[in-house]
């Protein structure tokens, strides 16, 4: 018997995957989780039917939602990741020395315990000293944070269920609040090419917009996210545009570099069409 | 009752496709070819079970394999294109004035045949005056050819079937002799993230490298090829590591700019090692 498992991400179009075997299979009271085991990109955890990370490309969206934003700061101290209880952003957020303190914030305890369990090299950075975990809303932890943070990443789902709140604009207006004034919010920024994506990717960069004097998507290729052509919504309190980093690397990656940087902020025409 | 198309393209993974109707289907001596009516893509045309082009994406392939070479030269006159049947590239090439000839070789008429048939908007340059349409092997066209170009590209099908002889230092050196001295050359170059692509992708680059003294893969968003991520290889005659358009836009693209030009020459760490 061949298994496949197939993610239907347009309606339709999909990916199809084969599937040695299915490692687990979870509910908790906000998602639906499984765990399969894959030929061609080994573990992939799949959250409500969408794949949401595998062993094979989790460095590509994991290395760009940190390191973009902590090389934009010149001295990052504190951090707030909210999602990505998987733990990939908390290990590249880690490997920034100036780093102090990461406040993570979850709301499914599920994830975190998982990955513990089944992504080891995922999640290895969530029992570093420097690392608290929070088991709860994001929404409400920024409402009621009385820190500032130099970098908030918003690592979360697409736009359904639990995350919905994630993407508007008064959540928007929180993370400002409590940005220090050189800080810098990146998030999630779905992808701008299926028509399913697309309305996500325009309204996320209209609230940005709204919010901050200087916003700007960037890509990356992630194979496994519908299209690969995925994106980041970037933006500064500060207003000032540096899309450059503004600190030389001095650690391994295996997708980030200063030219891939700089590049993932270049818009293709239709892209510049979709954000006016 | 739904048909779905699914394009295995790594033995393990796959895109799958909505289809509306099977449109036409043919044999030529070289291969398979279909063409279906699709949901999410418009039109696709599949050669030997593999998608070529799609009415929704084929503008990305299209413009970056024809405008990164083109903007790259000062005065690109005399063009060769090798394979490219649908016309898609001849289309974007004749958007530049200075272009006075452009010799399109293909070696499967059936190609050229189908695109004038069902994909009107792609083929519409096959007619103009400035192009002449060669149906013949490439390889020989290469050998004998008594005048030099200043753009050769190598719009092929993957190296399989009457495409092998496209990706071999022996071709790339006939390319070399009919270059002029600030000659350029691009080739279709396949992905560096699926272990099926992979070694294509690296055969490709070392191959150019041995023949020309600058030459450096440049990337672009291709949602409908396997991974997304797909690669060009450009070479240069006269060894410059010239990776900037030098001429400016005066034309309308959907993909294509200066800055997407400057950044798909961007290498991921991954890529550079695999590079070497």
């Amino acid at each position: 018997m061949e298994l496949w498992f197939t993610e239907i991400f347009s309606e339709n179009t999909g990916i199809t995957i084969k599937v040695k075997k299915e490692i687990a299979s979870e509910n908790s009271d906000f998602q639906e989780m499984s765990i399969i085991d894959t030929y061609e990109f080994g573990k992939i955890m799949i959250l409500d039917g969408f794949i949401m990370l595998t062993d094979k490309d989790e460095f590509i969206y994991h290395e760009m939602i940190a390191h973009v934003p902590l090389f934009s700061h010149k001295n990052p101290e504190n951090i707030l990741i909210i999602g990505g209880g998987d733990g990939g952003a908390v290990r590249e957020v880690l490997k920034h020395k100036s780093v102090k303190h990461i406040d993570l914030v979850e709301i499914d305890e599920m994830v975190i315990s998982a990955s513990i369990e089944y992504f080891p090299h995922i999640s290895s950075g969530l029992k570093d000293p420097r690392v608290t975990i929070n088991i709860c809303d994001g929404i409400k932890f920024v409402k009621n944070a009385n820190i500032k943070y130099d970098i908030i990443i918003v690592d979360s789902t697409d736009p359904i269920g639990p995350a919905v709140g994630l993407f508007q604009r008064e959540f928007y207006r929180s993370i400002y609040d409590i940005l220090t004034e050189e800080g810098i919010l990146v998030v999630q920024g779905e992808s701008p090419y299926y028509d399913s994506c697309k309305r996500n990717f325009i309204d996320i960069n209209r609230e940005l917009k709204a919010i901050f004097s200087f916003s700007r998507p960037y890509f990356a290729f992630i194979p496994t996210y519908p299209s690969g052509m995925w994106s980041l919504g970037y933006a500064r309190k500060d207003g000032t545009d540096v899309t450059e980093p503004v600190r030389k690397k001095n650690f391994n990656t295996k997708y980030y570099n200063k030219e891939i940087h700089i590049a993932s902020f270049a818009h293709p025409e239709f892209v510049k069409e979709l954000l006016g």
